[in-house]
């Protein structure tokens, strides 16, 4: 594992050159994991990942974490503060003086870290790597790829189950309650967001929450869920008919899963992001329901359940071979009842492989 | 309901006459909700309340919580701003030039935010109010303190049940699983943070991970867990006898118990937090196991699980009437056992009133 460690710190190294950085200080937890394999959770307490150019880096954590970090990641050099530190201070002393131009996390570091760091480290000049971070990220390696499948295997079983749960008269929230248990007995680390699953009009809404209402014959049913699991997220929606349904909510279905279809037959390295959202969006609004289609196609999934790129209408980026998307049009019909059908793909050298396997035809439960 | 916002706004009022403040920006969801009953996720977008001095409040909400926003403070003026907008230069235009000297908080905002707000609001100063909050937070409201014992009374309700179902052979994680089950089930929002079960040589680990490891006979079994119930925490840690348990390990359970009554007893308005971390440490101490009591005593409990002050032995600052506080002292004897008796309590004129009723005398289950 460790040279996968290197080679992304390697690309660190680069932008450095080409930026005449100096240094770059790693903060986000989740980044300093996926540049070493430390994964840890220090709350209020310092954690950094001090990598300067043209060296060796190396890390300092909280004394108690000494042991953890030794263990995941003992090819680095691993410096410690005590509670009683001012851990700044410690990061002066580890950054000499010719250390001018700082790379630094922006949108994770907060106000109050920066001053505090700034007050310590004197006649610095800071500049924001949230970005190459995020591009960093955008390209799955083969390893990183094979956790999210198990993450979605994982969460296909759990759907699996929920679904043989249905019966009318059970609620949306003893629903999410026992599928969060299934997440927990078969191993996740815990659902990667709220776990949804509304019923009837309430699918309608794409922000709606579960709630003690009764699902009953004739409606539709949406869960949305995902969990992490060896830090990487899956994430996967699936509509049913809790017994025959109008044909009216039939076509809509259909709509969907078309869309769906076509959105994940035009993925190809090179073509813009925007060319999947507009597919989906096309056949939506040909079939007439172009107005209840009405968020983004999709999203990078990852180290984050949410995480770049966005797939919209307007982001014009090319699809690159090992990229993590979903692709989720919808259909939202107030008052009636909404259809969602989540895929997660990897893009692949000519086309992209579809990592969800649960059956997306319009299925009959309950 | 409206007038214990006013009550809290009509504080920050107060401060910014104090300070000379022209402005408060709280983009805190928590605090948001603290001061307007308008509770949120907005995730990346942006969220603000803003309190200028002398003048009506406002909110500044993504368009779409404008409904759920009036639904839930309709007696505010409320602004929105759309995905295309940048909130900063409508943030600006809602802020007369004549509005220098801004309250942020900088604990909160990230760097990344603040320069974005900085570029768009331009000759202002910006200061910390994170501690003002964190002041008003600490002297809990009738009204938080019956939210706060609803969520203490389902994490016991939770604990009861998880009690029974222990039986040598079960998995610290399977107990996990069932015990966060029971939350939703009972109407929680959710784990206050990750539920803890650990059992034999593992409970002796203060910050231990639950496993696939087994419960065996005679062996301490600690479980450490809270909910979120409308907004309020809940935390509390019992450890239990699974079968009979050697003399040695029944000698720190006592030894820990006491610690923790008398503690309890210590607190009185007027008096020192440090007394409290002292007096349990000094028992502790006297029967030989000073050593093995390495965390502090406890910490504030409210809107957040962990939340100021902090109760351990160099905080000084004064118990003050209607604080809720965590007492919990441990004694963690490596490669034998740990026990932990957290209780919540809240500080009364004349003491404290304890509001975990879960019995804490040893007990043997299994």
């Amino acid at each position: 594992m460790k040279s996968i460690y290197l080679e992304r710190l390697n690309v660190l190294q680069s932008y450095m050159d080409q930026k005449a950085l100096d240094a770059i200080l790693i903060t986000l937890p989740k980044h300093v994991y996926y540049l070493t394999g430390f994964a840890s959770e220090p709350h209020e307490r310092f954690l950094g990942l001090i990598v300067i150019r043209q060296e060796e880096p190396s890390l300092l954590v909280p004394e108690l974490d000494r042991e953890a970090a030794a263990q995941a990641a003992g090819w680095l050099t691993i410096h410690t503060h005590l509670d009683t530190d001012n851990p700044y201070l410690l990061l002066n002393k580890l950054l000499p003086a010719s250390i001018r131009r700082i790379g630094l996390e922006k949108k994770h570091l907060t106000v109050h870290q920066y001053e505090a760091l700034a007050a310590a480290l004197e006649n610095r000049t800071y500049t924001d790597v949230d970005q190459t971070l995020l591009e960093m990220r955008k390209i799955k390696s083969h390893d990183e790829l094979e956790r999210i499948k198990h993450s979605i295997r994982l969460i296909e079983q759990v759907l699996e189950h929920g679904v043989k749960l249905v019966k009318p008269g059970i609620t949306e929230l003893d629903l999410v309650a026992e599928l969060e248990y299934r997440m927990k007995v078969l191993g996740a680390d815990g659902p990667a967001f709220d776990t949804m699953v509304l019923a009837g009009e309430k699918s309608a809404r794409p922000h709606g929450q579960p709630g003690n209402r009764a699902i009953r014959e004739g409606e539709l049913l949406l869960f949305d869920l995902g969990v992490y699991a060896n830090g990487y997220a899956s994430d996967i929606t699936r509509t049913f008919a809790v017994g025959d349904v109008s044909d009216e909510l039939s076509t809509i279905y259909n709509a969907v899963l078309e869309a769906n279809r076509r959105a994940i037959a035009a993925v190809r390295p090179g073509a813009p992001l925007s060319v999947l959202d507009r597919t989906a969006r096309q056949y939506i609004e040909e079939q007439g329901f172009g107005p209840h289609f009405m968020h983004r196609l999709g999203h990078g999934l990852g180290l984050d359940v949410h995480e770049y790129p966005s797939v919209h209408d307007r982001n014009d980026d090319p699809l690159e071979e090992g990229m993590v998307l979903t692709i989720e049009p919808g259909i939202y019909w107030p008052g009636k009842g909404g259809v969602r059908i989540e895929d997660d793909i990897t893009v692949t050298a000519d086309g992209c492989e579809v990592l969800t396997a649960f059956p997306k035809e319009l299925t009959i439960i309950g």
